[in-house]
């Protein structure tokens, strides 16, 4: 297509954002502002400013009204002399944020960015740097690999790709490793842990600082067509179908496929939002394949969905009645939370009551919304726990 | 984010597209027409109907002009009562289109669409099934893995992203495996191939068949920083940066990393348009390192950039002059270009210079513009005649 065609003798000028976007770097300005990483082909904007606020610009002379939505707040732009309109947000959190560009009262993807499968579509986002927080970067470390590839689902009669984190030295020698099977959120896919989430950086860094032993990391696709979504309602039977995808699809195809550790000590399962409530049903209801069970972020608790208190024990038959049982069956269950998230309360209070109970859960919150710089930073902690 | 808190109630609705668009599968309409794989969640629209032209629809109440521009052009799009804009196009060849969204005059990606990046942006597309061809499409035989990996580029400075595919069964055995290594186009990178080109199901279908020996194929960023673009205009010295970063960097790590036959008879370079240019400059006068070279639907020898012929003996010497000395050094010359690719005519014309020479080049066409159609059955083609 000409597109193309065009774009060749272009090249020199245009392709640098290619590579400079997937390096670590950004451009930095004289007045201590940057366009992010995020930016495609080094573009001027977004950029982000020193208190954090976003400066947004995009040409649209022909335009009558241009808005940016970032963090579900929506921005009005004005219109300058030369047809670019701006607009300044207030500012914001450290890490990763979907936003859209709205021109006209449509919302698409802003072409100055690069897109990411999340809230359902393809979305803009900026990554904002965390002061001294490397931890997500990439590092001069050994690094380990991302692979795509394909399982074939006997229940949802169909090929599925599916994302696999090996770690550094994987390639060489014989050695078996342990596996974490993640979770992505509502609205994302299983590119999000990878792209979004930053996952072969947190464990290249974790695993070469000596923080945490080398691990598989799997990042499977749960929006399975027997429950649309993948979801079912936050209840034990609406997770049946995805628990059966992971019993008789998803482990069994891992660990045909790669050299790993296949029992219960050796697997944990953790996830980000929806993921959480997998986690949760799913980890916790399953002690014969998972001894770790990492929860982040869950709205199964409250916050937003739940009206009304879960029932814990009738969800996790013995969660509450049996805790010694329980506590003996499993060696991490870790929750988490953003501290500036609406599930928060709800999950604190929850944590709290399994605690009292008996059950050995630990419960850690981070700076954030419900987005993914705490979600990165549960994975970073909760790795460092496990398999030891 | 809240976008991404409010999608998960409404995960159940929309999720299924992330995995249908990864899947073979379309929605197909009683009236043959079809919503195309790149749809997101099922989209209706955009949708292919029988004679092959493409149907939009977007919803932009308050919009006063919208457009799509396909294939370089631009439709204008006709508002309905209900502030839906539809349009619908000329037919179009099979395969993969890049497309826009031009909304009151700002180029954006369509939220209807998978996003791809090319044309130097993140683009949306559309792909169209070509009747009685599921070359490209994922099958029921053996599968490979397509990893993304970091290399240290001495000569970059830098990190460098680069996608390899490893085909069915790598992980069993200690077998060693000749190496293709595929240059994207212009205003493309590392993952054009294995996204929009369909590296793995193209070789995965070729091995299984048994058509194509098991290879490895490397797809690097080659838009490097020490010539804008990686590009350097079409001539020996403007190639020379990528020629080292090749050399010096990309092969050395690809037969450190994986288990390669790591002599030129095992090596191939090919490229697509501008990659093609790189196959033509770096590959042959490299007989030390590749001993097989396909070049893609180049612009060099004319047609688009090129005014005046390409001086064949300056760029690659030898290769009228010393015919019999060249034709022992390589195993296989593979020239194509698209049937309607306006770089066909100077393309076959140097061709036919070269084999009046007495050059063992072969030179195919394949129906399409400058597209991906031609250069996955340019692959497809070429494939079949490596390393036997």
């Amino acid at each position: 297509m000409r597109h193309l065609a065009l774009t060749i003798i272009a090249a020199a000028a245009v392709c640098l954002g290619a590579s400079a976007q997937r390096m670590p770097g950004r451009v930095n300005f004289p007045d201590g502002s940057y366009s992010p990483v995020t930016n495609i082909n080094r573009n001027g904007f977004p950029r982000i400013l020193q208190d954090g606020s976003v400066m947004f610009q995009t040409n649209a002379p022909a335009a009558s009204a241009v808005q940016i939505d970032l963090g579900g707040r929506k921005y009005d732009m004005t219109k300058g002399d030369n047809g670019a309109w701006s607009v300044t947000t207030a500012p914001q959190m450290p890490g990763f944020h979907y936003y859209s560009l709205i021109v006209d009262g449509v919302s698409v993807s802003d072409p100055a960015s690069y897109t990411f499968y999340g809230c359902s579509r393809v979305s803009s986002a900026i990554e904002i740097r965390e002061d001294g927080c490397d931890d997500f970067e990439v590092q001069d470390v050994p690094h380990g690999q991302v692979r795509t590839l394909n399982y074939y689902s006997n229940l949802e009669k169909a090929w599925r790709p599916i994302c696999v984190y090996t770690p550094a030295g994987y390639e060489k020698g014989n050695k078996r490793y342990p596996v974490v099977y993640i979770q992505h959120g509502g609205g994302e896919d299983h590119t999000g842990w990878m792209a979004q989430g930053r996952v072969a950086n947190i464990l290249d860094n974790l695993i070469a600082q000596g923080k945490a032993v080398p691990m598989i990391v799997v990042s499977p696709n749960s929006n399975i067509t027997r429950t649309a979504g993948g979801m079912g309602g936050y209840s034990r039977t609406g997770m049946q179908p995805y628990f059966e995808e992971m019993a008789m699809a998803i482990i069994p195809f891992i660990d045909k496929t790669f050299r790993t550790k296949a029992d219960a000590k050796h697997r944990a399962m953790c996830g980000l939002s929806m993921g959480g409530g997998q986690a949760f049903y799913i980890g916790l209801n399953s002690p014969q394949l998972f001894a770790n069970v990492g929860i982040f972020s869950t709205g199964m608790f409250g916050g937003i969905q739940q009206a009304r208190e879960l029932d814990l024990e009738n969800e996790v038959p013995g969660i509450l009645s049996d805790t010694e049982n329980f506590n003996s069956r499993f060696d991490h269950f870790y929750m988490t939370c953003g501290e500036q998230d609406p599930r928060i309360e709800h999950t604190r209070k929850m944590a709290a009551k399994m605690q009292a109970a008996g059950i050995d859960v630990e419960f850690e919150s981070f700076p954030g919304d419900h987005e993914w710089q705490p979600w990165r930073k549960s994975l970073h902690a909760f790795a460092q726990k496990l398999f030891k």
